[in-house]
């Protein structure tokens, strides 16, 4: 019987449980809502209950599973023990990984989504990519995975690769998550507003701009995007500002790593030409000039399915992810 | 005969040589005059000289030359070819390691001065340091050194670890290296006169700040600690912002790796009573509160020697600084 891995993706949202082969296809995928304010008890249920879904599933297609990985929303330490999880804050303290070995009969592995969606990108293209890069997701919020010679680096409780949470205005507005001016609060969906912000403040006038003016809280990213393609000035600068942040970001980042490649993913990502040419010029203010010319920075190639395959590499690329 | 290295500490200003033993004893020091301005190939020959002269002092002593090491003030890839060396810039391009392998007959080995800093700390006081941390060495600059799981984490072109060049104002002026708004601008020697100036800003007045006002280009770091030990407030102030812009770089530094701990070295951080009690406050508002409640920050142990000692370890320590 061919092996297949159970992956899940739990986000604040989605609860993405999935059966990949070992090459990464997706075979079959099943959604539900994850409803956080059902309390933890319950949302640990539809989850065990989804992995159980998915092993009947794979058995009766005639495969074999081998193992569950889980991209967790949320940061723990080797013990697998949650130490923290914005979304699902009554999960802070609960011994995950030993609650679902105790309820799952085959291996289960928990890594945290961000760094799933970096080794996924690196499962994936691994042939493309050099065994040292810094992933970068971009969607509500950012997060971020270090892969250090082919290897997720961890930290010391988990936290590394919380890119998201770099000082780049550090005394701006807080993030969700109560960190001062981090990168969060300008280059994400959710930041995207102290962006325009920014951009009116600069004088900067366009229709764009002024729609937001109208009726600021129902403006998107998808919207700010749709204006940038159609020539739209203010939605032009608004990338332009959001690639500069991510540059002094990234500077950080290369400052203390000295990286290869940095690779960008999530779904802000899709305004790639719009924001990615300002990234460079802006790294290069605080970084050796040899070291940002070097660099490179470029789209991730997995879409939404990252999260999924990375947890689905927590079975067919242990190398990569276990210590 | 009892082997020993020679080790030998290239700065703008001295030529430090010692022959060290493998306890990290130093035995024997010949100091010289860098002088950059008489151009690489006179200081290139000084320093072969150097390294000759030490060891025929060793073998004098019944002592056996194992190997040379050096901590080189600039940056260069694994090839040995320097990248960037702000103090001696006519050494840009040269292929300094081919170099010195040909004039010197037994095993040569170069790194980065602040890398070696931080192989310095991580040799003599191993036991008391856990396998990973970040070293930062605040001098008339700022330098780094990053030591995961047992190893100098070098970076793709020599360059990780210049943590000096983390943004923490990326609108604010512009360090030697022409780095805008870096920790460097602020909490380093070079720095503290800018630093000074935003204690002003803030309406602070004190003895300390006024004499600065009138003879601003002769106050010292040396003169603010006295100051501050005098209980001059201005000078008190100085060091608590000189600490709060410490802790938004190591901020970068817990975000992208998560290290146990960080430890700073350097000659300012003799006034670490006064700065050190600042970091973390200011670190916590940039990261997540269970990390930095369990970051250790510590001071260094080694002083002016780390550098020489680090050197050493590039001859008796090598797994920690091979690839």
């Amino acid at each position: 019987m061919p092996g297949v891995a159970v992956s899940i993706d739990m986000g604040g949202t989605n609860l993405r449980v999935a059966i990949v082969d070992e090459k990464g296809e997706i075979l079959c995928r099943i959604l539900q809502p994850t409803k956080p304010e059902r309390g933890r008890s319950k949302v640990f249920a539809s989850l065990t209950e989804g992995i159980k879904e998915a092993m009947v599933k794979a058995k009766a297609k005639g495969l074999e599973p081998l193992g569950v990985g889980i991209g967790f929303p949320g940061v723990f330490a080797d013990d697998g023990v949650i130490l923290g999880a914005p979304q699902l804050s009554d999960w802070v303290g609960f011994a995950f990984l030993d609650a679902l070995r105790a309820a799952i009969e085959i291996p289960v592995f928990v890594e945290n989504d961000a760094n799933c969606a970096a080794l996924g990108e690196y499962w994936i293209f691994r042939g493309d990519l050099p065994d040292t890069f810094v992933f970068m997701t971009l969607g509500s919020g950012i997060g971020g995975g270090v892969i250090l010679q082919g290897k997720l680096w961890r930290g010391y409780l988990g936290s590394a690769g919380e890119i998201g949470h770099i000082p780049v205005e550090p005394n701006g507005p807080f993030c969700g998550g109560g960190h001062q001016g981090c990168i969060e609060v300008f280059s994400s969906a959710v930041g995207l507003k102290n962006l325009i912000g920014r951009v009116l403040d600069e004088g900067v006038a366009s229709p764009f701009l002024s729609a937001f003016k109208e009726r600021s809280p129902t403006v998107t990213p998808k919207d700010a995007y749709e204006a940038a393609k159609q020539d739209d000035f203010g939605a032009r600068r608004l990338f332009e500002r959001f690639g500069e942040y991510l540059g002094i970001a990234l500077a950080s980042v290369v400052n203390v790593l000295n990286p290869p490649a940095i690779v960008i993913g999530g779904n802000i990502a899709n305004a790639w030409e719009f924001f990615a040419p300002s990234i460079l010029p802006s790294l290069k203010r605080h970084t050796f000039p040899y070291v940002a010319e070097r660099l490179k920075i470029r789209k991730a190639g997995l879409g939404e399915d990252a999260g999924i395959l990375g947890a689905a590499s927590l079975i067919f690329a242990k190398e990569a992810c276990l210590p």
